[in-house]
């Protein structure tokens, strides 16, 4: 990972942002910035460079991990530590703008910051600046996403042995988690979601104690965490012969899977992906029942700009990784939902995400 | 889980406090006060009782879960759902003080929100009402907890037949938490610790990829979450026939655990628990190599108030579960840590871990 590189563009668009320094707080973002992946720290950028803190929990493991920034330890929050530094840098100043993250700062955390700080230094609600960054991945990190998304996608297999009507929900979880960690992950991206019967109309159904029906949909929804980087895909399969109803209702959501994919490359706003899923369950008459948006940004976390809904002006850029994946839940029905995740490229995108979407009944 | 007491015990306290309502946004104060364990949701609790805001995607998981509270289903962010809310049921009133939560909501939604409310609504940073009422545990909550505790502690008996030299730490890792999910834990609570050689200076060295060497010290920090409740374990064992010095450093840290543990009943302040390791390391001329604090509480999440460390004026109160867990990191060279969850009671404390902290050479 070449971290100075990432500070070198950050300090520029600070300078483009007329800020003295930036103050990160959001751990993800520190990773990113330097390579740290413990629980406690901050980083500061400046015309000084990168100066990183954490406290003495962390002092072997930030001497083995941070590349690129200076390195701290402190007995104190490594927010307040960085304060301090903060203030000793800007002395001979009049007036020092410093960016604070305010999507990830608290209240509470800006109260005490600016009580503790001279009156020469300014805290402002910069942007989302690493953020921004962190949208566009470079090649290490498309490397490890893909590895992600090949561990990911590996564990459709084991699914599709384990789901049998009887077989408890939270059984396939575990199932494919221990496959997951035996592949090296380390760690599942969020909870595993297998939503079977009515309860796949749970967009968010996360693996129960309850038996799987027959003759239902079943709702997979899953990634691994690799290396830092995250995988997300769904599959949904039918459990029994498929009824003409719910093959037609299946057939919906991919289409509509396919024509938001259809669109995805360089130029195009994040909406009219949305839009082109929309469209097709629309015209199915099921688009009140997609009650989510399109999809998200992946990186080092599951959950990252840009999101791909209505009303989002973010346009698509090569070196993007975004999730497409519409559904539609019927309440106290069932529901389908279908995604893969995709690397916009110079001419169009690129699916990720090997697994078939043919209708699989089992 | 008694909700409608819960939610009861907090409206007093906004009497207390002068407010009219309390807006709610961190999950887990959500799912204390009205069960509901998905990730978008606020909740407003004021002189018309309780009422829940998610949106369409846990439509039927509300249904389904939240007790105590009215649910309104909304197609935006919930907490903005919460505001709108907000607007309406002050109608009629000049000004309305509304608590919002300052460890938890973020710099950007406060702006949002005070850019939305009308001027009649003033927000306020409250104290962290709903920590502070989490803190004493209600008997729902100690049987989980205990439960937690026993399926926590059950997993140490894997441990000792994984630990070999030669093994990797995360193979042991991985064993124990095969063993947690058999047990029917939802998750570990954190991620879990097996540092081993020199390693295991590093307090929160996450198990790794490197074998155990022999002769070396390992530290196991590991817990599991059981219906929501989590529960948090240290346990240091060593591989090889002990050397004096090791089994001498050992004691020092069981004996500053003792310590803490006596010192543990109602009316103490926290800070004391904490200084009581402290001397006795002192004594051992190891404190410099106490680098962390004493303990935390444990519950929902697996840090909570109060924090056991000095400086901190929180007295224990009957009900109060927290962690017990002093050690010494010698950088370089090896590290030991003890931990217990220790609930307080009437007349003292009661040591929920059962396990035993006799030195084991594997």
């Amino acid at each position: 990972m070449n971290y100075a590189r990432r500070v070198r563009a950050l300090l520029a668009a600070l300078e483009t942002h007329d800020l003295d320094a930036l103050l990160v707080t959001h751990l993800p973002n520190i990773r990113y910035l330097c390579g740290f992946t413990g629980s406690a720290g901050a980083l500061v950028l400046s015309a000084r460079g990168a100066r990183f803190f954490t406290d003495g929990r962390y002092t072997a493991q930030a001497q083995e991990e941070v590349l690129g920034a200076d390195i701290s330890v402190m007995r104190k929050a490594p927010f307040m530590a960085a304060a301090e530094w903060l203030s000793r840098i800007s002395l001979r100043s009049r007036m020092w703008r410093v960016g604070v993250d305010g999507e990830h700062m608290t209240l509470a955390e800006h109260t005490r910051l600016a009580k503790f700080l001279p009156r020469r230094i300014r805290l402002k609600q910069a942007p989302p600046l690493v953020e921004q960054a962190r949208m566009i991945k470079d090649v290490d990190e498309l490397a490890r996403l893909r590895r992600a998304v090949h561990v990911g996608s590996s564990l459709f297999d084991t699914l599709l042995r384990r789901i049998r009507p009887g077989v408890r929900e939270i059984e396939v979880a575990r199932a494919i988690e221990a496959r997951a960690r035996k592949a090296g992950a380390e760690a599942m991206s969020f909870e595993t979601i297998i939503a079977s019967g009515k309860r796949s109309a749970m967009p968010h159904g996360a693996a129960s104690g309850l038996p799987i029906p027959a003759r239902a949909f079943v709702v997979c929804d899953f990634g691994v965490i690799l290396d830092g980087y995250c995988s997300d895909m769904t599959r949904t399969v039918y459990v029994g012969r498929v009824p003409a109803k719910a093959r037609a209702f299946y057939n919906a959501v991919r289409e509509a899977q396919q024509a938001a994919l259809d669109t995805v490359r360089p130029g195009v706003q994040v909406s009219k992906v949305d839009r082109a899923a929309r469209k097709v369950l629309h015209n199915a008459r099921l688009e009140r029942y997609f009650t989510h948006s399109t999809g998200h940004g992946v990186g080092l976390e599951i959950h990252e700009s840009p999101r791909v809904a209505a009303g989002q002006q973010e346009v698509l850029r090569p070196g993007m990784v975004i999730t497409v994946e519409p559904g539609a839940y019927v309440p106290g029905r069932w529901g389908v939902r279908i995604e893969d995740m995709v690397v916009v490229t110079r001419e169009g995108c690129d699916v990720l995400t090997p697994t078939p979407k043919d209708l699989i009944a089992i």
